[in-house]
């Protein structure tokens, strides 16, 4: 079998390109090398379009004069879904979207930057998929995902690791984190966990009891 | 008087420049136009010194091999703040600073962009601060703001208005929104307000009983 034979396999991550800024191009090739399946989320089609990839899925409520059809003609098997519910955001149609083609992970880029409301609402908006879809959103500084409610994973000493209540978050407990949690709690506003670390090479146990945790592995 | 010449008063907003993304330099140049007092935090010094401008306080735990000595030599009657408190964020010393010098407003630029943790760290904790300080934070696409129990300001048709839910927020009331709300609840990760607008122009009107709303104006 030739190695530019493509098998795509539905329990590969998707990939959301949303509408926020642009990550390096560095990050964008690690994701698309085992050609996923791929969703751009409205007008970022516009930018999509002048690096070049190969696009399965525009998606969007298409409001602001933005012609969808017009991409058809350079896509090859494009595939248009219009979502006009107003009481949902373009990724979180695309996440419903991909939950009913029985996908099970996802990674979102470009859900970032730009303006603070949609990355803020990107960002909190995952929790709610819980048991429904693996989400990890990427940008050039950071890698968030929501934390199930056991979670073990092996960091090198001295990776930044933040903890990100989406509300309020009680039973924590944590092992090698350099500033450890023994049943805590954490609230959003009040009381976060952010730039904490893993204090020696290892395995890194976080486990809460109550509410959304998030997970952020970032770096300047 | 010369036009030239500088009345600092201390009800002018004070100027935080935190160690996130820059904006342009036309915010920057807004933001200065008065002689705010500014405080620079931590290594985003680095960058600073690049644009010319005048620092008052360098504040920061200084834990990064940065030297901030070396800026004395360069800035004329810089203070040095040294806050080696891990359980607070530079930009929360920052606040508390501002608050002991009898500061009772401040703009915050560079908080967000770059890492996430951070963006949605140094976005969430203004709510603490209630009461205590006025605090906006600017970026290129964004201007963040704790509401008031009762806020009333008057917008042109069509202004993006996002209200952001800290936890839950409960008894919300709007007048001349696009998606009206009456007697709402907002909860993060669930149910935001993100992306309404301004439906006539005129006063919009917002009201909520319990919990910390905050107001975002952003555009693209």
């Amino acid at each position: 079998m030739s190695s530019h034979h493509i098998v795509r396999d539905d329990q590969e991550p998707a990939l959301i390109i949303a509408n926020g800024a642009e990550c390096s191009k560095e990050l964008l090739g690690q994701l698309l090398e085992w050609s996923p399946f791929v969703i751009v989320l409205d007008s970022a089609m516009k930018r999509v379009m002048k690096l070049g990839i190969k696009v399965d899925v525009l998606l969007g409520d298409f409001d602001r004069n933005f012609d969808p059809e017009h991409y058809l003609n350079f896509q090859y098997l494009l595939e248009i879904i219009h979502t006009p519910d107003q009481d949902k955001t373009d990724l979180e149609k695309a996440l419903d979207f991909l939950i009913e083609r029985g996908f099970t992970a996802v990674n979102i880029i470009w859900a970032t930057g730009k303006r603070a409301d949609h990355t803020i609402t990107n960002i909190t908006n995952i929790v709610r998929y819980r048991n429904k879809l693996k989400i990890v959103i990427l940008d050039d500084h950071s890698k968030i995902f929501l934390l199930p409610e056991k979670f073990e994973k092996w960091y090198t000493a001295g990776t930044p690791i933040s903890l990100i209540p989406i509300g309020k978050v009680s039973g924590i407990t944590t092992k090698n984190l350099k500033y450890p949690l023994d049943n805590g709690e954490l609230t959003i506003g009040y009381r976060s966990g952010s730039s904490n670390e893993a204090e020696n090479d290892g395995i890194v146990f976080i486990e809460h009891k109550e509410g959304d945790l998030l997970l952020m592995e970032c770096f300047d």
